[in-house]
């Protein structure tokens, strides 16, 4: 990481680009940007450079993991919904060899039997999961110590 | 509905586009551009405007979906392959937040096992399978019902 | 059908005889009377003849299943509770031969686990859930036109 | 129940006329008659109305759970082998809205694995079995308090 | 069996009084009482009074088992398709205590797999399947040399 | 029992102890001292005596249960979260061959799927389950009948 | 069968060899030679030849079974333990395309778990099982009537 | 929380008095007496106290999460090899009825299939694991939002 | 096939477009477009011509197969991750009602049990599997066979 | 295999040896004797020497893969019915520590599921099925190659 | 046991005999033979005298344990792959009536789940796996402990 | 080991204690201290020292666990319950990092499903279970084996 801040590439998966805009009830009022606006200030005290993307697109998500490597050091991935269905995101985030932290704005624990089994978090190097919108945050910070580490895998 | 007619967005997921082309010993010789055109009568009859969209793409259906609020007032969804496997398409339409009809053309039960479950089911206001291309009639006449109670879900 | 009326059984299961008494909440203000009725109505337009039962006996439906051929020319069936629990019910269906249409007023698929599997639709010519009263009415409609068509099963 | 004796309606299942007559070394040697006789002599003492039906037809058991309403405050049930099958006499209960309480001679837990779940038992106000004949005494107490007081569910 | 021929009581489950009347392309041509007329010869030939019933309801049955001891020593019983469902059934045999052959004219290995489970099996004396009519004048005979056997269960 | 009153060891398992004090909506107002001052009352009654033990420690109700034979001649347990985790309780109420009574105060087969299996019951003379408080004193009247009877287990 | 007699294998799997040897608590007293001579009697009244193999060695079946078209025209199996675990046998019968009883003198259904799946069962004519050596004199007779059916399968 | 400082209690479940201690390669050098230090340097910032506890004992851990209400505003907990197994500790917490986090060092979802569930998660108001010892710090921040913000659950 | 060549469609799934580029260590040195050049070497032996297509996004997989037919006589597939999840895809390929061969770099078989399941195989003219990029080689091979034999399905 | 033909083994598993002579509906006309001159002259080309064995006795197929190690340098195994259930096989393929080819003649997967896992396949090389008779052909070619290069495993 | 040494069968299982020339990485570098020569050292000092065979022939390992009534007194057996698969050495072990100690080498719970379940274990005198040959020895010093004891199984 | 005794740490989990006391006709009359006495005897043989620890509490036995590096060279554990039960105690093992032998006096599979599987199994050296006291006296002959092995794990 010497000399040159370290570059984070951040995923939202599908349904992302609703937050704050629809079941507000269930997801708190806050919209994506506004996320995207308090981790862009975090990523400024922790010496950080930020890239976001959402797409609804499966492929699309693969396509951008792809291309990290390179260009980023680290991923904040919410894969939405292909957390639990996308073998292809999965196996996209281990070619890409980069570390990763998955984080979810809700307890999936809580909801349906098919929510309760994350494809990614075996190769994730940390989950922050239940905080509403500080699970990014939260994340981000994690993400930033590994990246500082001496010898991060 | 006060006054004006009630818009409804009629989506077909993948291989749809092939009704009446292949497989006719299967799905028989109507296709999708003669169902439209049946749908499209009918909604005469019943005070409605129509849209269709068909993708062989789970993307470009979740889009789809994010899009109908404000637009539209109901959905007539025949998923195809995505029903059993889409947890997107589910959280999209669990979004939306508009009242959406489950059709199918041939009964899923007497298919494959991975074929009987529905991950749209659960949020479904109604579902209608089984009899052809009389199945999106059907469930166009029971989404007609439900736009037209008042305080409907 | 050439010439005369087609003759339909509509059969009830356990406990439909409560509707509109009991747990209304649920299951909403509507009796099975007042169904029954409507149904009429909409058989007069169809051009076909009703003939009612309801019993919370299962060996009641499987004799009036078995005494339908030769007097009716196809099945409507709520069979509640039986669905889920009744092969006989299954056996008795599959020897009549008779095309029938199974309708559920509510979404089995979100209630309890052990209303997921219906016995008798594997064996059904076609679905309709989810529309309170109107699935009845959808069931018919579906019906109506597998009797008319030329070759139906 | 201000002023006026509660009355309950007692409910056995298939095969327990046979109590005492059949399988003495199982169920032991008193027979339902004699149950009776001791929970009318119980409901005496607790103030209560007993009505007592057996029968090994489940739409009869259905019929009768229907039937309670207005007639009767609560119920006693002890469904023997439709403990672990009937939907449709859980569906009863449930649409009687009357308070129950499930009773066992024996204890299931002992017996086949098919025996170790009750269909009934999530809907029950309480659950006594284990104790041969007593069951029902201790299970007619327990209802008998439940009647008793204000605000009972 | 000391001088007195023994009476074996014959029990048909739901749908077998359709034999030979429907689905012939499965079950054959032969009727109910044909077999019955077939049962009654070699019952002559084996000094067997045979006493028979058909019922759709699974409390008939019931009844019927119940009824048995004392005026029969043994039962031949096809359970249809209560033989995968009825565990009160299951009880009314065990409780009669009286040694049964358990027939199917059909292999139910070779259907769904929800007739793979026969309820009844564990408590038979013997089981005979797949040989049609024939299953029934099989089982007659297993049973009439266990009425034979001295000390037989 | 001829002529001493019979001691009943009374375990509550962890938990118990916050009864009235938490979640009351959900257990009531009633404490765990009040419950054992009502069955000190119906022991009276009884003419029996009871010792009373709340711990948390899984260890602790193992310690209590070896040292009831010789001290008391039946138990009754309410083993709280215990029940459905802890075979090490299951095989010290086994050891010490003792008549036990488990109750519970809500029904556990409307809570979690974790609690609705109990390592306890297949053990038990009886059980009883969701009537609050009551739970406890039909148990005891359950138990009491089972340590006066000559020849009980 | 045109004018000669039908010759028939008879197959023991592993461990019959033992019968009336070993075990006679669990299945009686007689031998297999025993039974080999009840049966031959039996074939002798029914115009049948009789061929008997008994081994312990899968292979050993499987090439009997192989060898059997064109000396035989049908078989009563008895595979033992290997009616649950050999996927080979199940084969070699399917090639012979020969009918074939299956046959077994105690009740699987009562045993262990692992033996109440039989890999053979599906392709059998007929099952005869739990009436001890009269199983396969009972399954003789069964056979018999096969091979003496114009077109028998 | 107004004026003064919430309190925290930190929880340790058994074997984490080890950390540092013994396997090093799979938890790294750091013992649980450092990330203490590093908690209550963190606590200071987010103008917290902390309580520490560690416990190999089940009951031990219980005892003090029913002492923590009164005396604590929030817990931090990692409850090692409990969170897998115990109801006890599930459902002190859930009378505690104050907000927790729980913490893993390791990826749960990488070790054996015993350790995907957690008992605890469906109660905690955030989850956070995979970070070695930040996973406590990011945790305590976690913590420290839901206790500062008005409303928190 | 008569006179002209035949034309596969060989298509490659989500991530092999990095195949050489990122885990070498697991998948090799050698690039797609390697194998693209080895493929097509063979082609020109076998008489075939071939067309190339990768991509990370399910729906262009599913357009490309729709799109085969009265194109392409067979198709080659290696559908990385979607094998084991796209339901669209097999109904795409069951549409198209071209033969296609499956192949697979390395052996899924000893992955992760979510790679054990294909949904494509129960539709293959044939798999090949484990050679590394011979197994495009093998399998082209295979299905130049298959299109050369009269009468291929 | 420096300067010497290298040598495979190959072996046929129970029932191989009747191909082409029963089922050939389901198999086809060809024999393995005629599969076997075929490899021999592809063996020819590959420079390979081959020996076949086929058995129906899992014993001998294991002494067969025992013997192997000095002898060849390789295996093309088709375990006919024991690739299902044979874990001596599994070991003997491990202990022999050579590379082997495992075909099959047709498509496992639409057969029974008792077929769809194989206990050899996460030990094999390569897997190659479908093909008919060509799955011995293409899977000679891929082990040729495996043979051929240097460092194989 | 009177007066004359006890005789012991030890039998080995398929691969056994390739125990110290294979894979000696996992199974170490002592031979069988080896082996047998350290149970005739122990077999001396505990006055046993002992009987080996070594067989991949399931057939020829049931052959040998019905043989061994008469001629031993008991057996110690390591029936390798066998463990898992062969209902016929279980039944073979049963009928032989004598009793028999269970042997393995290594651990076979941290092997493939297929290895977890020994169908001979539950009719086992004792079983002793883990130690490498050390198990043999273990396992023969208990045997002999069993064999003098008087009135041992 | 070199020169000095080793030194065994002896632990027994819950009920243990109970030994020869209770449930005589299940587990001998031998009682706990009379089996620690002939494991010294047997020590001093072994050149070993023992000490000896029951409990009824899992976190005590943790405790010990965690106390035995640096004092002890290895255990020799019976789990009791807590072998089916204690994720804690399984940790505690693993991170002692000595080996262990563990030991049941009776053969648990042939007990309830539930003790079939050992949490400890698959990190235990070796496994003794089923010859009542001499369990622990063989699985202390195989602990001393591998303590005095060089390079023992």
């Amino acid at each position: 990481m010497n000399g040159r801040r370290a570059s984070v590439l951040v995923l939202h998966g599908p349904n992302l680009n609703l937050l704050g805009l629809r079941e507000k009830a269930v997801y708190g009022e806050e919209t994506l940007a506004s996320i995207e606006v308090r981790l862009s200030e975090l990523a400024q005290n922790l010496n950080l450079d930020l890239t976001f993307l959402q797409s609804n697109h499966e492929g699309a998500l693969v396509d951008a993991v792809q291309s990290a490597p390179g260009r980023h050091q680290g991923l904040l991935v919410n894969a939405g919904a292909y957390t639990h269905t996308s073998v292809a995101l999965r196996d996209a985030l281990a070619a890409a060899g980069l570390p990763f932290v998955e984080v979810h704005l809700s307890n999936p624990f809580v909801r349906e039997a098919f929510r309760h089994r994350s494809l990614l978090a075996p190769l994730a190097a940390g989950v922050v999961l239940g905080f509403g919108a500080a699970s990014y945050l939260l994340g981000l910070r994690g993400l930033a110590d590994l990246l500082a580490a001496p010898g991060d895998t």
